[in-house]
């Protein structure tokens, strides 16, 4: 099962991320950059953070031929796949559930805290947005409007009730990935926005 | 003594980190996310340097508890702690200067040579501000004028030199963290600046 | 044999860090931490996804002394060194030509699949540019117009090709840093640039 959530997660952070390297204009090689590092970003990261080295990516070349695979796949269906408006969010959104998923899996099978494990979950769903972001020079998804982090460790704690009543696996999968989905999806529909604080001085000098 | 270093470090990273989210006008969310990064983030560059994982903050949970704590301490108190003009410089001098003597310590007690070791402080000390930069897309606080990286790796050579004349240990924390609060307070009042060097040729796209 | 490509790589990109900082016009210590970041980088980030920690950098302090006194040479002969037109240019590509080689050296020695050690071996040679430009806040090397990251693939699969013929090490050493420093010669003679693929719909904002 976790494999299958492995190929799932990748497959759909390659086409949102191949889908929104063609958006930036950027050329063939550009592309598959920004593929892989949205795709294999966050399992990187946390493995480097519980110390699982060398990384998942490098211990199993399918991970490299899959990504190859599906971003060719992407620039041929570019224009069919664009047709679905918002199919970027769409595939990121899957892409961060499964792989919040994974995260926290991992942290509970490393002996971590549960409250570390949903970090880890965290981490591991959207760090691959924030390193493609930081590689086009971008303000991170994490601090744009459509609630990212929050639907990500919302899922993290759903994963880790559910799992702590021994529910059949499938089961807790399924309903973590759906919150996840059920979040982004409701946050961009209703336009919910997190409250601001703002503070007297404002001299963003400081 | 260390862990009461690493909880001053901590909450003094996560004022500064808050008010500059806060300045920032980040949204609830993002005002976590960044006191986060900014407390945890030399640290963790840290840990994954010298191999010690899962890093810090993962095996102890206290830390996040405390981040969390004081990060709902300074929305309640925002403007109370904007009062004091330039308190995010304050808390942000406080946090280097104490993230640099346990970075500089972890060195040493690593088996790494003294200027490995100074280099490893400046890292603790400097990237949790560098990461804060780099996620809000601002040019690191590295290149400004304040003199950070450099009044960091003074503090390293304090340490070092004290270290080995086997002195008290908190007459070296102290005498550390002193100077590098003082050098960042000098260099500002009366603003400082490291030489530049120009070359002929200035053209940016080569 | 080894030890050398690490000075000769480290002398590269020391020089074309430095001489990039000064372009940049940043003062003494941003150029120090620059040449620092642009010729440790791509080591350390290879290190840390195999696992190899402390870090080379942090095991050898020959590493640090050479970095500190390149840099002081880069500043005194900044000037003669800009004289070469397109210095930075060159310095650079020596320097990616070389680390390439390292890289995917290292991978072979771990025992790491050949399409991972290319990986491992462009992420060696690259990484040192991108968090040169992440630091200054630029859009990393990677997707400007020079192939950067193409060339040093180019030069990974060469190099696992020659290897795999069990030729004199030298032969393949040359051979491979050759290729790659000519693709980027070649490339900027004659503005070769790689295939876009636009979308019907260019939203950025998705």
């Amino acid at each position: 099962m976790f494999n299958v959530l492995d190929i799932l997660g990748t497959i759909a952070f390659v086409i949102s991320g191949s889908l929104s390297a063609m958006h930036r204009k950027l050329d063939l090689f550009g592309i598959f950059i920004i593929a892989f590092v949205t795709s294999i970003g966050g399992g990187t990261i946390r493995d480097i953070l519980i110390g699982n080295t060398p990384v998942s990516w490098m211990q199993n070349t399918t991970t490299m031929y899959l990504i190859g695979g599906v971003t060719i796949f992407s620039i041929i269906f570019r224009n069919k796949l664009d047709y679905l408006k918002g199919s970027i969010f769409l595939f990121d959104t899957i892409g961060l559930g499964v792989f919040t998923i994974i995260g926290v899996e991992t942290g509970i099978n490393a002996g971590l805290e549960p409250i570390v494990s949903v970090a880890l979950g965290a981490t591991t769903g959207c760090f691959g947005g924030v390193l493609r972001d930081i590689l086009c020079n971008e303000i991170p998804v994490l601090f744009r409007k459509e609630i990212y982090a929050t639907a990500s460790i919302a899922g993290g704690v759903c994963f880790m009730v559910l799992y702590s009543f021994d529910l059949d696996q499938n089961i807790t999968y399924i309903s973590t990935a759906m919150l996840i989905i059920i979040i982004r999806l409701l946050v961009v529909k209703y336009k919910v926005s997190l409250p601001l604080f703002t503070t007297a001085n404002n001299d963003l000098t400081n």
